[in-house]
């Protein structure tokens, strides 16, 4: 597997700290199954920071993007695809809701995306190589703002970033539900939508909602 | 949202016969959210075919696709993605032995991609509207192949394709794993390889494995 960089993608303006981290490709195992009752759906802190859960892969999956950019002006030299899953509970509460409970958690998965392979003669399936893993957590009681990232390098031990990290100011203006991207979520925008939940910011920029 | 139709994606060769249908987007509302044990997880048969899963996006995620094809010289008015869920059940059998049970069941779920909008400057997320859904369903009593394949246009019950279908016979011709397209799963395949469950033709197809 090659070195790869990304340049604005995902959870927006995270990379330019993730490139100053010089990621490689994490080349992670498969991830453990686990019965669905088994692991504790609670963020999980160490001495330095935040787990990576395990079967997160059995987590909700919200959607994918491939090559995105929020920024004008990507040049690539590859093609990539993001993968958000989060964890089953808090799904559950938002589709009640249109709110994110306390201890909601996402991750960002990125992956390779490859062209022709097998019988695929164009476009691009998903990769074994993961590029980044992020995470999004709510913690009421923990978190001045509530909400917090946290980076994974090639490590299941996220690194928490500071408040001062662009991602919680761009999250914070263009985020249509409580700093996430549901605007990016199309199973979860109604449902937003139908509970009066989307931000005043994000309706101001989206006149349409 | 446009009339769309799409060509040679997802499982090989059904979009011949899912072209001839005329499908339109489906336009679903958001999936039924259920409790984790509250629905049973095996096919449910109507006096027609198969029922949809009403909460096929709280399944398992496999992987997502941009603009595959399985035929050279696709020619697209428009991107897409599609998105590949297996029933959890299945999912943890999967894993621990590299083969699927019976009863295994996948969604396979085209959306529309969507490029500028909201923040995002490049690249493309998935968009509201479903283009298509089908379903390949392992069920060894009731089809003579074990498999089947079943189409849904803008119902909720997806009628069975016979096995003259190109589906069957490309699914059996290239599939790595039990005619399911584990290649494209970039988190099963390594269990698959694990376990020597690659099946002999893609074996020869694919010599590294």
């Amino acid at each position: 597997m090659a070195f790869r960089v990304r340049r604005g993608v995902g959870f927006p303006a995270m990379s330019a700290r993730l490139l100053a981290l010089g990621l490689t490709l994490l080349g992670l195992s498969p991830v453990v199954v686990s019965e669905p009752t088994s692991a504790p759906e609670g963020p999980v802190y160490t001495s330095d920071g935040l787990q990576l859960p395990a079967n997160y892969r059995e987590w909700i999956y919200l959607s994918s993007g491939f090559d995105m950019s929020y920024r004008p002006g990507r040049q690539m030299d590859h093609h990539d695809f993001d993968n958000v899953f989060v964890n089953p509970a808090a799904y559950r509460e938002f589709s009640r809701t249109g709110r994110w409970p306390d201890k909601t958690q996402f991750v960002l998965e990125v992956r390779t995306a490859e062209g022709k392979g097998s019988i695929n003669t164009s476009g691009n399936f998903q990769g074994a190589g993961i590029m980044e893993l992020e995470m999004h957590v709510k913690d009421e009681a923990r978190f001045p703002g509530k909400w917090a990232f946290f980076s994974f390098g090639d490590r299941s031990v996220g690194t928490l970033l500071p408040t001062s990290a662009e991602c919680y100011a761009c999250h914070a203006a263009h985020a249509a539900v409580d700093t996430t991207f549901v605007q990016f979520y199309p199973t979860l925008l109604p449902i937003a939508r139908s509970h009066g939940t989307l931000s005043p910011t994000y309706k101001a920029e989206n006149p349409r909602g």
